[in-house]
């Protein structure tokens, strides 16, 4: 059986993700007010006892204490507030420790929610944002970019298992696909395995069509006390596990390539005391900032053997209606990466597809789903379990 | 009775405080060294399940995923770790977060790092930093500092109270005074009202002594289960209260000038439920950043009534001999305030104080605490209470 649900996500918000025309105030609102308007039998945001922020602060808009910004543009100033940090996987630990606050009996009722806003940012060093997650001593400022890490991943990936350039396509447009069916996804344009492959070279062997896009965005999420949750649904949506790890900053440090040690760990955690195990989970939500991270993370979460992600991919088996669908709502390639808003976004994907309210992507009788975020290029990552009331 | 203590500190370590020569790794590492080597019987690195880093990363040396750097200076590359960046009360919040991880029984021994590099920064912009953690579209921008918003309060705690002067000069002559007492502090060197009043105009009505000092430091805590914690040692130092607030960010917005109502909510959440009252309280550590926020602390959580501050300060009453000392460590004018180490750096001393290792500053026969950590110029704030083993 494995031990009790920790907490339960009651309600769930998300804004569009792209190039988007709101400011960050703005963005917070609309998912704050969505997640909201989401609860089945209301909630009075009074009610509300603390929020968790998850945002890299890219635009250089706030850098600092801006979780009282969210609680302001939440309707509730002077709420308890804290801003978690952990680069792209800020989202999956800001829930890990909004799960914590209701499941130490402090909190009935808190509030996560993601934030991005990297697009038309005034600042003039707009580019330099996203690298401060990057280790700067040795390689961010030697001129090692994230395309150029996931790059020289990929490349190793090659050299030991062989050619893999149709499953980074295959990702690329199976993801496509997904987020076509999407309505919040930056893109909703189906591409197809050629143009892919002929898309202009990033870092090789990785292309444009490798790459997720740079987006705004935000998502919120109401999580509660299990022996509460149902106060305010009849279908809440149970956190029953939540596993982390990190790894050394630098890659350069880390002991091989083609896995990342921290997704692994955070499985391991994740899956310990379970009342489930992988060959239960119905779907993925992984981290596939760049198509090679879909592979590595089907195989560090220990759903593929090592080297053999790329032959599921081709199989069709991630795809919706394949027997392990891997990001129906179009990862973070087609759907965006909005860095804050990530892995909140990620858990609002559950929270629709766990209640059969994903629509045209709708996962057909999803009870169980995991939810897989990294932090830059593995330095963090966090891991959640959930499953249907 | 109250509750029942919800963690305990078993370990603690701090490096000195001030302009020092050792770069952020090696702060991080020394006070990990420390925390670890104080143990009464001793820890193995290895059953550390956790870390919480508190930082601002003012010093633009790591913005961003630093939490997997402090996982390996503490020499455990891999452990689970998560930045909690709420500005100056970035460790305040960092602890209640470590609290929650173990009182909601998921883990049983956490590590919490507080640390800021501020002084020898290479970066070209060093002054920007501080000012991050301000509003940044509407005071910032405008020119609005963290010594100016305290020089409004201070000039409008005089309009509403009469002459504060020498009460805020008491206030440096006392903190400068314990800061004479701790080898750690910044500054530990007396000084004279008549000095104080005399010192350089910065932000009228406030002087250079009325301001804390730009300081590098890192202070580390081993948190447990309540349960476990007599594994470790027979005196834990418990933590029997945790409470937190927020205000609006930009001051113009905020109900008042003369009192920061995210710590009045602070303090009132973690005093609900509480084993003791205010009465019974044999010392704080509150957020004295400039010395009028000291006097504002003093309002806020209680322990005076509005506008009578200065008069107790006056008393010496919160000296140390006094009837409720107050930073017996020097606080954060004396010791000086290395952004992300502060609010961890209480704690620490909290944890000397209740276990009667406080040397030359030790509060007699201390068994109660509290300390009081604040964000910027009040848009946050954490409250904690703890009590001896």
């Amino acid at each position: 059986m494995g031990r009790p649900p920790r907490a339960a996500i009651v309600g769930a918000g998300h804004t569009r993700f792209g190039a988007l025309p709101e400011g960050p105030r703005r963005l917070v609102r609309d998912a704050v007010d969505q997640a909201v308007a989401s609860v089945d039998r209301g909630v009075d945001r009074e009610s509300i006892q603390e929020l968790f922020l998850s945002t890299l602060g890219f635009s250089g808009w706030q850098l600092g204490n801006a979780a009282s910004i969210a609680a302001e543009e939440a309707g509730r100033p002077g709420l308890p507030a804290v801003r978690v940090e952990n680069a792209c996987a800020s989202g999956g630990f800001a829930l890990r420790l909004a799960v914590d606050a209701v499941a130490s009996g402090r909190q009935d009722l808190v509030l996560v929610v993601g934030l991005e806003k990297m697009t038309d940012v005034p600042h003039p060093r707009r580019r330099y944002w996203l690298g401060v997650s990057g280790d700067t001593e040795w390689e961010r400022l030697a001129g090692l970019t994230f395309a150029g890490v996931y790059g020289l991943m990929a490349a190793r990936y090659a050299a030991e298992y062989g050619p893999v350039r149709e499953a980074l396509s295959e990702v690329a447009v199976k993801n496509h696909a997904h987020g076509v069916l999407n309505p919040n996804a930056h893109f909703q344009k189906a591409v197809t395995r050629e143009q892919v492959s002929a898309g202009p070279p990033v870092a090789a062997p990785l292309g444009l069509y490798d790459c997720c896009p740079v987006s705004d965005g935000a998502a919120a999420l109401l999580v509660a006390r299990p022996d509460v949750a149902r106060r305010f649904t009849d279908s809440p949506v149970y956190i029953v596990g939540s596993g982390a790890g990190s790894d050394h900053l630098a890659v350069q440090e880390r002991s091989s390539l083609t896995r990342i040690d921290a997704s692994r760990a955070a499985a391991e955690e994740a899956f310990r005391g379970a009342p489930f195990d992988r060959k239960r989970v119905d779907l993925l939500e992984v981290h596939d900032c760049f198509t090679i991270a879909e592979l590595l993370a089907l195989e560090d979460l220990g759903f593929s053997p090592r080297g053999g992600a790329g032959k599921l991919t081709l199989s069709g088996a991630t795809r919706l209606g394949g027997r392990l669908p891997v990001n129906p709502d179009g990862g973070l390639k087609a759907k965006g990466h909005p860095i804050g808003a990530t892995g909140v976004s990620q858990a609002y994907e559950v929270f629709l597809q766990l209640r059969g309210q994903a629509g045209a992507r709708q996962v057909g009788d999803a009870q169980r789903a995991l939810t897989h975020n990294v932090g830059g290029s593995g330095a963090t990552a966090a891991v959640h379990l959930f499953s249907g009331g």
